[in-house]
């Protein structure tokens, strides 16, 4: 028996109407470097319609990939909104990846237009310009010096909306809230980047579950300003949860220098921001001369939150960061950072702990760890193994290939490639990643705990840890460091500090002094290249 | 181009299981007559699966109606949980309604199965005894003294469940989203009463609305108390939303006094409430000698909300009440009540007003307000006319009739069959029932903006306005008018307070002074009765 409930799709075109009925005056604030630009909702949204429709004079047909690179800016949010309600579909691009990745990535998705912000021009022009598939390039005038190309696939964004009669819409729009909507690769830490297509509706399930008041809270009054790139996984999906609500959105644009940052959150009295763990680091020497006291909510995903980290903002500021857990797979959101009301009892310092991990998960996303043999373990917060999310805001497979066809189970779970526990709370505790767990003596050590554990030293700045083969063990640990800026800080005091916080056998044989950790181009430790770095160093006395 | 998704339905099963892994530890407390019993969520649930393996002992086929007579109880939310999980349709019947309808609801919907709690057995025996299709009668025992009925159809709650062995369940899961979960009768204001059938996908979706900050931000370290009643739309949703984000649920059962509401509210630091105008009425007076600081939100519906009465508890604990606007057909909430950013420069009182008032729209849900010829008017705040809505958690029409058709438009929006205005940031304003407006002169009259301004005298417990025909102007309003206990009241003084409340054409020509106004059965004012009553005493004047 079927229910009798309105067959209304979720989907894009929908969150928006909405907005402009009820929202049309909340305003999206632009940083420019040196200054910024301010629309209200409504023009914004009016602006996407006549995207949308600037879209069918380009004859880019419904379903087509329209690639962007660019920042976070107000016309980015116009193509987020005016692509896929159009049945388009957004496909964001990381123009910090190798250009290697880009050519793969753009030839991959067979994108037909390319949207670039004038200041990253320069970066990207050589790669789009050879991709066989794109047709017209669209440049989007941020100010930014230097000729552009003369070929005739460039166009100018401003002039190509003014094409367009005031009040024409595209013809097209979305009736199958399972139509893709948007595109993003994974960074490829594990091979090349791969593709995953979301749906509309994984996206209004998505935006959804960030207005929850025990996930992010989103709400009209909130003025949101979304760190995370643009470029990457629709920038955690926070762009729509603004417009779903109404939320004031302050997009830092190309301007992303913690001074800029920081003058924009207190200008702004942003409520709600997200970012990787390099923003709160970079932005934490200046919380002493800025009034940040509007924040109610700072989230930090992409890596592990290191402990010093959020204590030196909750003393600073009153408040502590948040931690989150998430995938390009899944959205990305699958754990959000908070207290469960059991945990109230505790110590201020591991209440702030316990906000600090990915925290519980998010409603619609199911989760379970499995052992070697793929069975799931108790939710006992101590016995760990590969963790496995399931839901409708989880991908089922990647564009055009099966090469990650082992990412999912037999039962259609995405293998996350992360070692974790799961608590009776919902909470979810990253060990490791597979691949980067070290197996020392038939037992596990965590990259991760050590590398927190390094990370909380006063003279650490960042610390990475891998394993390196070792004849006895089969693997050990060697720890990268990097001191704070002048600091005298030696091998000793390092064995000291660790010495009480991790097992014995834990502590690393080897460490190594460095000046920066390297970085893959989503900001998370290359590990690949530690290895490398290792083997390269090492072959005089161990064959690889 | 499709998305590359996973194809997860939206289901209350999945609900069941997030819970239980993460919320099993919280409690549901259920009220008795002198006392309470308290069960853990994951106890809840683990007799919800029992419930829905004992279905399949009773050979309850997968589709088949269950209906349900009962309180807010721990066992009423079981078979919220065990009857739509394993793919039966939950119908709970409001045992209030008169005998004509509740026979014709029960063999309209063919109940299979009827679950009554043992205190509603004298109401409700013989009806269910005389429904041709019910083969079982499940009594919930409440401790209610009497005899049970000796029919071979008969069965203990307790004993059914505890004849099925732990661990044991269903052979039945919902698979498909848009399947039928469960069914409510409208309240039958305009005709017979009509089936609304919500299906897993609506229900899932309307809980996840539920969470939203915006809405009535139900989290996990809430303690939430539905007072309004689980046979009717599902309790607003509530105990979904409670499952879905782990709050504690607090269930009045039968104690429903206010001396018993009040109590538990305090005992339990209840931190959100819902119910109508009427029980918040009923629990003024003991507001001073109970301390309900513990509450975040208090949320209004059913019928509009007196100013005086919001008033008076801001004045008593601090916190206003809360409106809102649904109906059965819409899941039933369309619009919460909050203040909206732009309007916090009003003053307090105004501010109360604000949130007193059905509120914005929620996401997801699509309303316009049209005029006669159906086009769309203005979103100004001033103009009216027939409220109309769309979206996932809205119907589609009503079970097993077409009876219901014109309440729906050619493009499948649903009338309300409310005259309302909508504003620039989503106010929804009711005006009238398109069938209370009074047409005076060839202009309207709003019978409710008459009942609110009348309410808000400090004498008046209670006002209904009806038109009356008029040979002059068509209709002239006629006001019933319940006066506080033991107060002096008379026409000249409601005349004198309602000059400068509303224009002078709208005061009434006639009051008539009521020990108490006639409701339906589910609390509303019986205007039809009100109207008959004018019939049967003017039939020596004006032929009708």
């Amino acid at each position: 028996m079927q229910g009798l409930m309105q067959d209304r799709p979720l989907e894009i075109g929908a969150l928006m109407r909405r907005a402009e009925r009820m929202f049309a005056h909340k305003p999206v604030v632009t940083g420019t470097v040196g200054g910024e630009t301010t629309a209200a909702w409504g023009e914004v949204i009016g602006r996407a319609r006549r995207v949308g429709a600037a879209l069918d004079t380009l004859e880019v047909p419904v379903g087509a990939r329209v690639a962007t690179f660019a920042w976070n800016t107000q016309r980015h949010v116009e193509l987020y909104l005016g692509v896929p309600s159009t049945g388009r579909v957004l496909h964001t691009v990381n123009h910090r990846l190798f250009t290697r990745d880009l050519a793969h990535i753009l030839s991959d998705a067979e994108a037909d237009v390319v949207f670039v912000d004038r200041s990253l021009m320069a970066t990207v022009w050589d790669v789009v310009a050879e991709t066989a598939n794109v047709r017209w390039v669209v440049v989007m005038d941020d100010g930014a010096p230097g000729p552009l190309p003369d070929d005739p696939r460039v166009l100018d964004y401003e002039e190509l909306l003014d094409r367009i009669p005031q009040g024409r819409e595209s013809t097209h729009s979305v009736t199958d809230e399972n139509a893709a909507a948007s595109l993003c690769y994974t960074s490829g830490t594990t091979g090349r980047p791969k593709g995953v297509l979301y749906s509309h509706r994984s996206i209004v399930l998505h935006a959804l579950l960030l207005l929850g008041a025990d996930t992010f809270g989103i709400r009209e009054r909130d003025v949101v300003m979304p760190i995370v790139p643009m470029f990457h996984v629709n920038a955690w999906g926070l762009p729509y949860a603004a417009l779903m609500s109404g939320a004031a959105l302050v997009l830092p644009g190309p301007a992303m220098k913690p001074q800029e940052l920081a003058d924009r959150l207190e200008r702004h009295r942003v409520t709600f921001t997200a970012g990787v763990p390099a923003i709160w680091r970079g932005l934490e020497p200046l919380l002493a001369t800025h009034d940040l006291s509007s924040l109610r909510m700072i989230v930090s995903g992409g890596s592990a939150l290191p402990e010093t980290l959020s204590r030196a903002w909750e003393e600073a500021i009153g408040l502590p960061i948040s931690g989150s857990w998430g995938m390009t797979e899944c959205s990305p959101l699958v754990a959000a950072g908070r207290l469960a009301s059991a945990l109230d009892d505790r110590s201020a310092d591991e209440r702030r702990s316990l906000v600090g991990l990915p925290g519980p998960t998010v409603p619609l996303v199911d989760v379970r760890v499995v052992d070697d043999e793929g069975r799931p373990v108790p939710y006992d917060g101590s016995v760990s193994g590969e963790l496995q999310v399931a839901g409708p805001t989880i991908a089922s497979g990647y564009l055009g290939t099966d090469a990650g066809a082992d990412s999912f189970t037999a039962d259609g779970w995405l293998r996350t490639g992360d070692i974790a526990t799961l608590d009776e709370y919902g909470y979810v505790r990253i060990v490791d990643r597979t691949k980067d767990v070290i197996k020392s003596g038939g037992e596990w050590i965590s990259s991760v705990t050590l590398e927190n554990g390094l990370m909380d030293h006063p003279l650490v700045q960042e610390a990475a840890v891998i394993g390196v083969p070792d004849e006895r063990w089969g693997e050990r640990p060697l720890a990268y460091v990097v001191p704070v800026t002048g600091a005298d800080l030696d091998e000793t005091e390092l064995r000291r500090h660790l010495a009480g916080r991790v097992a014995s056998w834990w502590v690393p044989d080897r460490f190594a002094f460095l000046d920066q950790i390297p970085k893959t181009a989503t900001g998370k430790f290359a590990k690949a290249a530690l290895r490398s770095r290792v083997r390269a160093t090492d072959t005089d006395h161990r064959p690889l």
